[in-house]
């Protein structure tokens, strides 16, 4: 997803304060970026709030915590905006292709403002020698996957760099969509006694990406849920257009979104933990790996917040579509213990929940 | 600039075939990516219309041949959608920097559609190790051109990939505009009888990253002409909301935006050599690299068609802006020879001007 950016205020353009952020693992003293600042979690979100916004100054004033900027047109009506960067490796894997996801990543980011998408651009960095047959196979998943989601491709770029200076390549997709009169999704909706929905099974890209990458099998072949959720979005809008939150659950995972939402809006969130679908393949993974499926990423599922009396509703239309068939009710957005996440587990008891410091699974979108 | 990508026409989504494409140099008989396919020349055109229009298929069809995509509204209006991945070695060179070049580039293939920038998005590939000190410099000077150029940086995006994957740092942003009414800039515009004009003095940033790349000295320091047009653009549409055609000179040059515009809109184009304004640094610097002078990378310059009867005004109005202080008439949009450019020398012969094949300058932008 693109990065929550600010809250709105305007921020003079000063000198970044690198001698206050976390200490990652390894330790960087020599203040560099580290594989973690790419990877969704509070690294990612120090670059942001300390090095980016105080460098862009009054430049990123109007940019918002969201997955999309949502921009009022001077003649009236509102386009959605976002933009993502792909480094995924492998390249191809089960379920799914970088190009795929390039194209459902950005669709995504649109949906989660409510808008409809229109177009995406698709600028490429390729490296010297790449085959030109994994270049077709890439961009003809591009194709199919915007024919899917119904945007079209409407503008590019391409880039080469030398031989040992990429990957193979990067991909970058922009996207524009319209957001409909009357909707207005934002983390600041959030509202005590909102219901929590998550729309199906978590954790499966993330562990479908890295067990063909680390050659581990957990019993199950798993694919990744890369998967377009504007329909998803449009059948939840066409029974409440009130709808209050919806974000993709990406890079950090559930975990990370929550945190996030608890963080910008001000408000707690409490869950079942038993509630949350998590799939037997990506619960052995994650035992194998000692990783926490919380935290894992997806690309085709999101959360969504909504009033409690339309919670039925919704959860109804969520299952109405082939994306949202696994929706469930997960939680409750609470007055207390603002900004803190806090998981109900099997046992009864409660815990804390954070999110991931830096990359748990890196080059993982 | 964005690249060109189709004629408007619907296309099957067919194999590329790769057996027909030109031979760059070296020899690429492995059918795999060289360096000139993202040079701007006739390579990275046929990567577009061999391989990329044919694999994303109908997705790709209402694409346009010009710098930014234009797409209506469902509630009326128009906006400007484009896209620019930077991969400039050295990040910083005489008179600019990766970061002002990625945010004044993508304003201008906004300007080159006649649109009014409203916001860009900024996306990061960093490698592991980059400085952080060196990031915040291309952040700053990001935040700066946005500034001046008056548009904001709403949403982005920061990946990393391992040390050695990457090159410091690559951006991509996109952008939208909103286009005004009345205003039609398309190369299908040409007329014959149009008035061509430049905005200035042409090669200047191709030479300034090269010379400080490869170390040479050209008696004078030249720098990059990095600017922002839209407020030419806007001096331009006060005088002439009809404007023609307007085309950003960057990759491939000046040779290659008139031999776009010639190929596309099916007319010629007829120049004076001597009326080309040439800056003597690079001149010199050309003369001792075998470079032409109209093949050099520019990231500050257009050039634009207008109607015989307004040419006095928009060029008038062009010299009233600091960026287009430097403008000229060089010729003229002709009948004859429909799809070719031709040059009249000092010596008043003629001779036909080509885009190059590949990579004259690689890395330049």
């Amino acid at each position: 997803m693109a990065e929550p950016w600010t809250d709105g205020t305007v921020r003079p353009a000063a000198a970044a304060d690198i001698e206050s952020w976390s200490c990652p693992t390894p330790a960087h003293p020599e203040q560099r970026v580290v594989m973690g600042h790419g990877g969704g979690g509070r690294l990612s979100a120090e670059l942001v709030e300390q090095l980016f916004l105080p460098a862009f100054g009054s430049a990123a004033s109007t940019a918002t915590p969201t997955d999309a900027a949502v921009l009022g047109l001077p003649g009236g009506g509102r386009v959605a905006f976002t933009t993502d960067t792909y480094v995924v490796r492998p390249l191809f894997f089960p379920g799914g292709d970088i190009g795929e996801l390039a194209v459902f990543g950005t669709v995504n980011d649109l949906a989660m403002s409510g808008a409809t998408p229109l177009a995406l651009s698709t600028a490429f960095v390729l490296e010297e020698g790449l085959e030109l047959e994994v270049l077709t196979a890439v961009a003809t998943s591009m194709g199919k996957a915007a024919m899917r989601a119904g945007v079209g491709l409407v503008t590019g770029d391409t880039k080469v760099v030398e031989r040992g200076h990429g990957d193979g390549l990067y991909v970058n997709t922009a996207g524009i969509g319209v957001v409909p009169d009357g909707v207005d999704i934002r983390p600041g909706r959030a509202t005590p006694g909102d219901v929590v929905l998550v729309s199906g099974p978590i954790g499966m890209h993330g562990i479908a990406v890295l067990s063909l990458r680390e050659g581990l099998e957990f019993g199950t072949e798993l694919q990744s849920d890369t998967a377009p959720l504007n329909a998803l979005v449009a059948a939840m809008l066409a029974v409440d257009r009130d709808v209050h939150v919806l974000r993709d659950l990406t890079r950090g995972g559930l975990a990370t979104s929550l945190c996030e939402l608890a963080d910008t809006a001000c408000i707690g969130v409490e869950f079942e933990e038993a509630s949350v679908p998590v799939p037997e393949a990506v619960r052995a993974g994650c035992g194998f790996l000692g990783l926490d499926p919380l935290h894992v990423a997806n690309e085709g599922k999101l959360v969504t917040f909504v009033h409690p009396e339309r919670a039925d509703e919704v959860l109804e239309a969520m299952r109405s579509t082939p994306e949202g068939a696994g929706s469930e009710v997960i939680g409750r957005v609470v007055e207390d213990h603002p900004g803190v996440v806090v998981a109900r587990t099997r046992f009864g008891s409660t815990r804390v929940v954070d999110r991931p410091l830096g990359e748990q699974l890196p080059r993982i979108c």
